[in-house]
Parts: C-alpha cells; structure tokens; sequence
C-alpha cells in the first residue's frame, strides 16, 4: 500500500490524489466485500501475537471530513477481531477540564501499553484542523502544533509506538450524497446534524487545513496514507491490508515455552 | 535567584556548586526560619491570584538524592497556602501499567490546568536517573530522552505552563549524617530503607547522571535550579523566592468585574 503512503517531506495537494482510485484491487465491489473477511481474520491472528508477545504497542489514527467513513473503517476492519485487544477511543468537543490543559493531554493518557491496538477516531489533529478553521486559537498558537505533534509522536515511536495514520479521502459530491443519504433513511437519519451543513460551506479551508496536516505530519516514524475512500470496499480493503503488512513487519513471535511442557499431563 | 539558574547549553560540574553557599541570605538559622513565614503568604496570594485569573499553569519539579529534603521543601514552602491550589503528585516506582507505556504517559495526565500549581516530587526525571544507574534500559533508549523530555516540556511550555525546576543540592557527608539521623530517632526510623545504603553506594553515578540531566535539560523554558541544600532553612527561602519571583513575573490581575456590580445590594 505503499502508493497511498504520504512521503515525509513532501507537499499534498489533496487535487492529485484521486478519492476513486483502486489501483490496488480492481475486483467487483461484491468481490471486494468477500475480499476483507480473510483479513479481518489475518489481523484477528496478528492481534494475538501482538498481545503474546507483549513488547510492541499500535495506535492508529482515523482523520476525515464529515461522512468520511471513520466509524465504517473502524466496524468493518476490526469486525471478527477480539475486542479486548482493540480499544477504540473516540474524541469529541474536549471539556472544560481538557480545554485547561494542552491538547495532548486527552490523547496521551489512552495511547496502547505493550501488546495493544489503539484506534483514535478523531485526534489530536483535530487541534489543527477545526480549531483552526474555526480560528479557536491564534494562528501562533496552532501553527507551532505541528512540530510538537511530530515530536509526541516520534518520542512514543521512540518508546516502542507503532504508529499509522490515515486520511480517508472523499470529494465533496460524495459528501452530499452521504448527507443526502442520511436525510433520506429514517434508520440514518439520527446521525445528521444541522451544523454539518455548516461545516461543509468551510469545505474549502478544511481541505487547506488537511493538506498542511498531510504535508507537515507525515514522518517515517508516523506515516499518513490518502486513502481513496469515496467507494467505501475499497477503503476498507486499503486499510485492512496497510494494518497487515505494518504487523507483518514487526516479525512477531509468541514467547518461548519450555519444550518439557509439552510433556505436563494435567491429572484431572 | 538568577544565580542558582543553571544557564541553558552549558556543562555542570556538581563540584562548583557549594551546597553550603548562603549568598542571597546571610541570616542567621533562626532569622532564616522567621523568614519563610511572609514568603508562604506571598505565595498564597499568588496562588490566588493565578487561580482567578485561571490563564497560567505552573509546575514544579523537585529533584534530589535520598534525604535531599524533597518531603521537607513541600511542607514547608507551601505551608499556609490553599491546599485546594496547589497539588502534590509522587512518582514512586512505576506499576505494570504505567512500564507498559511511555514513561511521560504517568506524568502528563497530572501537568497542572489552568489556574493550578502542581508539584512532582520525583518525576519523569528518574527515568534518565534511577533507570540509567540500574541499566533498567538501554542506553540507546535513556539516551534519547533527554530530547524528547526537553520537546515535552516545551510544548507544555508553549501551551501556557510554566515550568521550573529545582534540584536540592546535599554533599555525601550530609548525606550520611541525616541517614544517621533517621536510624537514631525512635519517630524517624520509619523512612529508613536498608535499600538506602545500596544506592548510597551509587552516589558517583547518581551524581554523574544528575550533571547529565541539569546540563540536557535546562532550556529557556524549563529551566533548573541548583538549590544549596545542605541548610534546609537557606533551601526552603531559595525554593520559596524562585517561585515568587516566577509567579510576580507574570504580572497577573484578578479579572475584570463590571463597576456597577460595586453597586448590588443583596438583599436578606
């Protein structure tokens, strides 16, 4: 998945980077569905490793525009996966004792001891994204969060953090489409909120925010990928499989066992 | 107290650092003791004042060989003031939990919010302290943390804490005289620790590992404090007067409050 990889370094103009594109699996979308059992399955395994062995830790960061698909990717990757090996964390409006202290502070206390998985939906990275969008802060001020953002994430890297941080990437006619959607079924309709309609008229500086977050945040020790994500099997797929190779990498084994256990009978 | 100031970028010999000295207060014992009583009501009233004007946060951290006089500094400056403004966290060796995760995680869930002053005693200090004397690490692991300890604080910093630090400076032979004194003294014997005598062994690399620390980690931002710590007394005035003249430099004012207000008239 190296392809949806942001380069450290490098510009993003989220322009050239196509929400339709699948490049990586040119299946059906009823095969594409079929196609993330197996892996839910692959990270179920490599989640037991991960908690076996008991030395690396995993957060995963899940950032999008509104009806981008963060809590589909979060159901759909990790279904089938023992659910006391993920830890979901969702951040919301911080609260009046979050707001009087930095922005860290809310995400640091839930980042994954050894042998965890840790998904942020939403993060610190709301803190340059809405917050300066809705200008809640000066510009001084959040505009030196992304070298403190990158130092954060390179000390838990340093610690023994793997980190992987994705962008699902929609357009915004896809967007209305969601919005639409939501409107239009009566099971759906609970999720809309009027002041989504607001949040979308600042589309433009939204996506300005991003690219900046994209540009100034991808690290090698904390990579952002673009995930195309207006067909949602596709992002799934995406995600599932970076998850994978990332787990793949660490070449987990499960801890040595004395071989004469294997003799032990149990008298019952 | 400028001179106790350890200047950011430069090399502490601990040898140059009299823990006997009394420049700033030439007093005798006695008057130095009457001297703190004016000192807590300063700070009392600072205190107030910070939590009224609920913009600042301040942090303390205190740093010391055993017996250095961490207990006794706390009680003793902050005697008089608000208890309810001023919180006291002790990192004593870390749980299963806390080993589990990066070694700033305990410590960032108790930085102060706005309008509070806490104070660690002990602190995220022993992990390039204890962790380093014991090899609890490796190298190449205690050895990035001076960086990444330096980066966290000045994102605190950055995001409204002041920071200051103190190391409470003892010698050997003070050392060795209050041991003997917590042996001797039915009410004191208590805090004894067999285990003290072990680490006492280890006052060359403590000492080593303390020059390392204050010579790293003294920033602009964060900077330490070398408190002559042989006189309790003269340490307590030299504590007490840093952090008053730390606290008067922001120059802080209680909030605006309508005048006609002056005017209300309760009734009974």
């Amino acid at each position: 998945m190296k392809r949806y990889r942001v380069k450290p370094g490098s510009k993003v103009d989220l322009k050239e980077w196509d929400p339709n594109d699948r490049t990586e699996f040119k299946e059906s979308k009823e095969e594409g569905k079929q196609m993330l059992l197996p892996l839910n399955q692959k990270i179920d395994e490599l989640q037991e490793l991960l908690y076996a062995e008991h030395r690396h830790k995993v957060l995963i960061v899940l950032q999008a525009m509104d009806t981008g698909g963060k809590d589909g990717t979060i159901r759909n990757v990790f279904e089938g996966v023992n659910p006391q090996g993920v830890h979901i964390v969702s951040f919301k409006k911080p609260t009046l004792d979050e707001l009087d202290r930095d922005y860290l502070w809310r995400v640091h206390r839930h980042v994954p001891g050894k042998g965890e998985i840790v998904v942020f939906n939403r993060s610190h990275y709301e803190d340059v994204l809405v917050v300066r969008v809705h200008e809640l802060v000066p510009k001084e001020v959040w505009n030196q969060r992304y070298e403190q953002i990158n130092n954060f994430e390179r000390m838990l890297a340093e610690e023994g953090t793997i980190i992987l941080k994705f962008y699902l990437h929609i357009d915004k006619d896809e967007q209305a489409q969601r919005l639409q959607e939501r409107l239009d079924d009566p099971q759906k309709r609970w999720k809309f909120n009027p002041g989504d309609l607001e949040e979308r008229k600042l589309w433009p500086e939204y996506l300005n925010a991003y690219e900046d977050v994209l540009s100034k945040t991808s690290t090698e020790w904390a990579p952002w990928y673009i995930v195309p994500a207006n067909r949602k099997w596709y992002r799934n797929l995406v995600v599932a499989t970076t998850l994978i190779e990332a787990l793949e990498d660490l070449n987990m084994k499960f801890p040595d066992a004395p071989e004469e256990w294997s003799k032990i009978r149990i008298e019952s």
